[in-house]
């Protein structure tokens, strides 16, 4: 029915790191309930018109039509979501009188991009996102929460210790203002490109609509990066004041002390992390995996203002904060590079042998009895020589072989693969190794402590 | 940043009912993987090749192609999967140097049909598959292990009771044979209508090709329908003979046998089942939920004998059985008529109350201490009025608020919404109700007995 037609920079797992995948994606999902982030699935496409309202073109969007539709009608009308805020965002605005305000949701689904495929980069790729919205205002309790729930999340896969990079959109425009740039938006997307071109390349950029000391004082504010709140001083010894750099100042220090604690030396104020996108207001965060940072943030969000707008009515304001975590991305990096695996290919723990095709029906009885039990198991459908389903067990790494009616009585034994030793079992009582129940995540990759 | 522009026919739930369908798929993965079934997840995108190989335009595909690309290179050369049996072929036959066979595996996705929308009929849809594939052949203990396995989910699922309705294409073919009639994929067409047009029109239609006695013989053998083995003795009054008919009969009276323990009456032998799709040889089998069997099947299956082929060099078979449960269906119906509800609209347990955002980092401590206890808790972000904090867990269904710096002491209180009850609490032993730990699944319809 199939012939082979792979098609570049679509990831598809073996089933060994499938199991790995689903693993790490139900840790995720535990602690993001566990802080009250309710699930949410959106569907698959948009709108043409809702993927471009923000003119981000650049996001190589997947247009999508009806096979045998009418061209003219149809043609780039609906596209495959290129993130999941942009459905997010949709989604609220189709619910505001529906939905209970501040919402929390965490979303965890493909996005597509028609990106050129590399390493932790894909076309299909799967994303993590919390945010919490509210109608009106929102604390920057919020703020601090989702950073709170991302520390958790971050410390509880098994991955390699992540730091979290910290700066405050008020604090860098405050500066600007100080500063007296009229084109911050410039300057930002020009600070931007720091950790790819260096210092010296971005300085001379800055240069072009700059004066030497404007070149120089933000060059020098870009420069602060502090494991702690010291980056304040820091920021005041070089003169430059403004109200909103204040206010900045003073949520990055609530924020940061507030979630030191639980940090324990993974927050670092870092006053280069801009985020590309307009639409972050105050909090920016990027999360980098200690001896992988140069494949780039793994983790990112912030503060956004008005992600969702009433259409032509009065327009209440719906900001929010979120968070997105890359897992294809993490897992394409540690799997790739053999830092992460399956303790078996397979769930089963039991694989019950078959000797004797009349004994079909007594073999589906045993294993659908391990089952009610909590234990996996699965039949070998043919009766061929016992070595030969022990090969097959082995192949997959299914830790115990059940026998029945051994040498013709009604007796049952279970042999253990790891020890090669086999004994008679009793099937309403015997239990497994507690750690050979369930295939579970071997992490071999850099501490995270 | 986004105004409304729903798009028809593309589901997408509501909080609570998105914790019902995560709850409800996390029954089946568990069931599944339970009984040796490893998870699997495809791309969203195929070849317009892969995907028309069966001929079957009738699926309505929808076309993918990058937005902007060249309009004449690109056009309909992508499309999104229709199910979840064409990628899984594919990804087979890309990997059969890789995995080890016998084959089996899970896999619960979208798909997307640009059909006409109806109750528990979408544009995108989601599916829990489950099937073993061999290379070479299959023995029928994998018909019977899958049915078993179906019959272990549909019974833990909270949903109505589902009947089995099982028949095998070798009893079918092996009958047409035995009456003569040469055009069985004609005759099967006709009688796949009859649940739609009744049995007189059926009859009407296959009279077109078929004698007066064929057609008589052939409306009776689709009459029958039994709950038990005795179907053999009917087909066998009928008096029509064949070697494949044979076959047939002896392998649907082992598959029923085998499982008839576990069915416990949810197995009817059915032989009008024919599963309109070329590719299945052997066992076929569709459920029905009892009250809505006007709704169509929700689940469906059988055996096929090829389902991948390996291109242009010697063909070796890759046989295989499985099942189809169809999730946005079954929820669809479900959830649209109040049959199934969430216990609450969010995963909280306890919403940590603010009475002064001097708090804040205590209220964040708080929580994040109920969480690693295991217990789901949030931190409502604003020190307004506490009236206003209950109100907001009593929206979401919350049951307990948590209140520190009660009367500006240390204490700790905790407050039961459903009893009204407010008590002192140590937040390193304090427990919740543990029926209120987590949002639960609420079944209201028929019983599943």
């Amino acid at each position: 029915m199939s012939t082979k037609t792979s098609i570049s920079g679509f990831l598809e797992w073996l089933p060994d790191q499938q199991l790995v995948e689903e693993r790490f994606i139900d840790i995720a999902r535990t602690h993001f309930e566990r802080a009250g982030f309710t699930p949410l699935r959106c569907r698959a496409i948009e709108t043409m018109d809702t993927l471009l309202q923000k003119g981000e073109t650049d996001k190589e969007i997947y247009a999508v039509r009806r096979r045998g539709g009418d061209d003219a009608a149809d043609k780039n009308s609906w596209g495959l979501h290129f993130d999941l805020t942009v459905p997010f965002a949709r989604y609220i605005s189709e619910r505001l009188q529906t939905l209970v305000f501040p919402f929390r949701r965490y979303q965890i689904q493909p996005s597509w991009r028609g990106e050129r495929p590399q390493e932790g980069r894909y076309r299909e790729f799967i994303q993590a996102d919390i945010d919490i919205v509210n109608r009106g205002t929102l604390p920057l309790t919020c703020d601090i929460e989702v950073i709170a729930v991302l520390l958790e999340v971050l410390r509880a896969l098994p991955m390699p210790k992540v730091t979290l990079h910290l700066n405050n959109r008020k604090l860098m425009d405050g500066f600007f203002r100080g500063l007296d740039i009229a084109d911050g938006a410039d300057a930002l997307r020009k600070i931007d490109k720091l950790a790819k071109i260096g210092e010296a390349s971005v300085g001379e950029l800055l240069r072009e609509n700059l004066s030497e000391a404007q070149t120089a004082a933000l060059l020098r504010f870009c420069r602060i990066s502090r494991p702690d709140v010291s980056f304040v001083d820091e920021v005041r010894q070089i003169g430059i004041r403004s109200p909103l750099l204040d206010e900045g100042l003073e949520e990055l220090v609530l924020l940061f002390e507030a979630n030191a604690h639980a940090a324990q030396g993974r927050m670092l104020v870092d006053l280069r992390i801009a985020r590309g996108f307009d639409y972050y207001t105050g909090t920016v965060a990027e999360g980098f995996m200690e001896g992988f940072e140069n494949l780039g943030a793994i983790c990112s969000g912030g503060r956004y203002d008005n992600l969702v707008a009433e259409g032509g009515r009065l327009r209440e304001a719906y900001p929010g904060v979120g968070m997105s975590i890359g897992i294809s991305r993490i897992l394409g990096i540690l799997m790739g590079r053999g830092h992460l695996a399956a303790s078996r290919a397979t769930p089963t723990c039991v694989l019950v042998a078959l000797n004797n095709s009349g004994h079909t029906a007594t073999a589906i009885r045993i294993a659908s009895t391990l089952r009610s039990r909590g234990i996996p198991a699965e039949v070998f459908g043919q009766p061929v020589a016992y070595g030969k389903q022990i090969q097959y067990a082995e192949k997959k790494g299914i830790p115990y072989v059940w026998f029945h009616d051994v040498k013709g009585d009604q007796a049952h034994e279970v042999r253990d693969l790891g020890r090669a030793v086999q004994v008679e079992a009793d099937l309403e009582t015997w239990m497994p190794e507690a750690a050979l129940l369930s295939p579970e995540i071997v992490y071999k990759g850099p501490e995270n402590k």
